[in-house]
């Protein structure tokens, strides 16, 4: 394959990009802050002085940003992807960002003839190392077929989804039902606890059950202990939960389990917790007080 | 191991029965229908000719009945397990009753000196004929040191969890964080759906990621053609919702998401779906008529 | 009329049996602590050793009592009600009672061949005083003809409801609406204070609108200032809301927002506040901790 | 007083008007179909040609339009408010709009040089026949104090609420009250029917009782008879529950009941009823076939 551009090096764009290179791909790689280029540059990447230079050198620019704002400054800022993005050229926003992002992003591709390509991913920085993140791709077909060489080697397992806009939906309903999730798992832990059985017992019995994922098993045992490490911050899997229930406004689906779980991370919010893991609503449940 | 007495020849009974026979234990069975004890004769077991019968002659009984009347009834009534009990005899409970019934059958052995556990089973038809079964056990921690040979038989893994209704209230535990786990995922097949997504890749994505489990898996297939042969009826699953709500009661556990699945799948119930399996609740979701 | 019997002189059964008193009515009154009885005889009362002896005396007992327990150890115990009821006679019960105790009365009456009505009544101290209750009475309709003058005096209004329960029933439905508007008004008071609203504006544009109410009213100033001076415990209010659901599940009925007001009710009490008026679940929706 | 202008004579347009013809106010009217305004020249009015025509004409300008888009076009459009509107001008939308509609009016006035104040109201037709609404006004002090007199006569009582946007936010915390009052009404319907008791002793039981509100009363009968004569659309109360939970999410309040309501509405959506009134949202509870 041709050599491909890399936008952002932060904890998933390190990993994966050392993943390609590990793999024989060619990158010419970018970070706004430029020192964390140097390890990449060890392993054979070449260093490009701005979007715009990455583009204009590569067929294909990959992109990994923190959010919403740097991917569309990344895009619209001056040396910005727009000035050199044009026919014959994909651009591929790995990025987690809204569909309202993704579609701006879109639209200005196209005006100036480029092709784009939306592909937030499913996994963190585990599975970013280990090549095994799962790949919600959408946008246009021919860019998706061309990129899979480097899909495959990032992730486990690629989707193309159609439209730009559903791999953000698609990660939306995943985050939902993740949270409703969670919400039950806190219920059920602090149910156990209270009726006076234990709780390591329960995970014991779950994870040799039919609901049995990693997810209960990963995060069980921390919030016994009311630890909760920020892997997803709570207030970011809040704001997934109403961006989901807007979704389902928009097409009038009821959700009262999701509707139910959000306000408990909402109240979670309003108990201070909005920045530790988002498995800390399990307090909004637990209570240290006697009741009555 | 001493002959061990079996009461109870349903789909679950027979094949536990079955692979205690297979395993070499010597059995004397009972089934209120004596002809469903045909086959287990056939690879060697007696046949005792009523449940106290089948106590005096051994020293350890399991029984696996249908629900708390069947349970209540086999123990208290005529030619009932009640009338050959006493010191030196052990009598193991593996149906899935209530905690209140359970206690009723505890306190009548004891009265007439024997020993009594609980142990109902997580798990159905195909992990008790394969030996897989999950089995929460509880009472008096001698007799289930006792059983255990038996019980690695059926189950993968057993476990103590103390005093009588306790393994009631596990059960209770996992299958509410299952329920509302269950309204989650109807959630989110609906919306991917009336979003313009695949439900199928949905499924795709899901068992890929952090919140994979065997039950999505199982189901979702199925309820994405709403398809919903009963493997675990929905008025059972909303009995086990109340139940685990009223645990919460007792106890002041708020537990918003539980409390908004079961109201689903009370809506289920007034839409006529109480017989079909629990994943019908899908149906309060999904909606044949256009919207507004 | 004829003499009436009077059971149970708390702050409802006294202000209730002054009021027959000031409009003409002779009375035998009973209560537990004699001395409650005085003030009662000053007006005119005469008193009655026990529950048996004001039966044996009067056709018709009324009796007003604090709980269940009281209802039934005064109709059960040793010289109560049961020894002395009997053909011609009548007994009405204005306690606040589930309906399995009000059975249990009921039946044990008609096998004595006496007459039973459940009255519950709707109302506190206040329209006890005045004679302004609402009275909800079931059972037999002739013995509810017959007392309707003593009705007329102590309530602004009785109703016959037909069975013995359903004046139980209609108590929790419509206590079980109450609690769902009190958890829809504390939201409110903490959305308008968290949005730059002044709550106390809010209760005036409340006040002056289509679901203006007594309840809103009288609760708002208080509950504004984090007061809740217990008039109705909440411990009491949820245990309706816990009866009302079970009603619901037994016919099958969702009730999405009356679960969801319920686990709020169930939260105040982990949080210890099931002792104070049933208006402190606000605290449950406002938050002393900044957000995040 | 000075002549006021009148922007808008539908429903609600044309009785606040005439009301203020008939207690001495000079009028000079517009509407966008001419001839709705021959019934106010009759009783004294003026016709103005354009929005601007009236602003170039009258110190004060009233305006009472349908919908957010009808208030941007008759102030942003051609001989639109904005040009004339300018120093010593005032104007008072009294429409129901959204806060951000109401942000960008407010803020082109002020570049004008123009004061602005909004004030929809809450009530209907016949309090506004009857000069009974209620009117949230907030914006500009100085201007409210002025229009004092005309809101005097439109209003049973007017509220100034501070800066622009409090107005809407009043409707909506007073709104979101409402909708979930309105289901918790439905869900005692219906369990009231289900449980064997009359709905309509219910209503009269409500009526006589602390939480008695019109709301009830006016809507109660016509939901036992499943009529739902659209008042208030439904959907219009779903989108202010939406935007009402939106508020809260903003300021991380908790809102479980009313995220509860929010969902029964979308529900009622699904079942196409959004069109309807919203009382029926009742039909989302109830159910025509048999339970199991």
């Amino acid at each position: 394959m041709e050599e491909i551009g890399f936008l952002g090096l932060g904890i998933m764009g390190k990993a994966m990009s050392m993943n390609l290179l590990r793999h024989g791909f060619k990158l010419t790689v970018w970070n706004r802050t430029l020192s964390r280029c140097d390890e990449l540059v060890e392993h054979g990447a070449t260093i490009g002085e701005s979007p715009a230079a990455v583009i204009k050198k590569c067929k294909y620019t990959i992109a990994m940003l923190s959010d919403p704002a740097a991917a569309l400054s990344v895009v619209f800022d001056k040396d910005g992807v727009l000035e050199q993005i044009g026919a014959g050229k994909g651009y591929i926003d790995m990025s987690t960002v809204d569909a309202e992002t993704s579609s701006k992003i879109s639209e200005a591709i196209a005006l100036k003839g480029g092709s784009f390509l939306e592909a937030p991913v499913s996994g963190s920085k585990k599975p970013a190392e280990d090549g095994q993140l799962v790949i919600l791709a959408a946008g246009e077909r021919a860019l998706y077929d061309a990129i899979i060489p480097a899909f495959d080697i990032m992730g486990k397992k690629s989707f193309f989804l159609g439209q730009v806009g559903n791999g953000a939906r698609m990660k939306l309903v995943v985050n939902m039902i993740m949270g409703s999730m969670m919400n039950a798992f806190s219920e059920g832990l602090v149910l156990a606890d209270k009726s006076g059985l234990d709780p390591q017992t329960l995970l014991d019995v779950l994870d040799l059950g039919a609901i049995a994922n990693p997810m209960f098993k990963m995060k069980g045992p921390s919030m016994t202990k009311s630890s909760y490490p920020p892997a997803f911050p709570l207030k970011h899997q809040q704001k997934d939960m109403r961006l989901a229930l807007a979704l389902g406004d928009e097409n009038a689906v009821p959700m009262p389990v999701a509707a139910a779980a959000n306000e408990a991370f909402k109240k979670a919010r309003s108990m201070g917790l909005g920045d530790l893991d988002f498995s800390a609503v399990h307090e909004t449940v637990a209570s240290s007080k006697g009741s009555t």
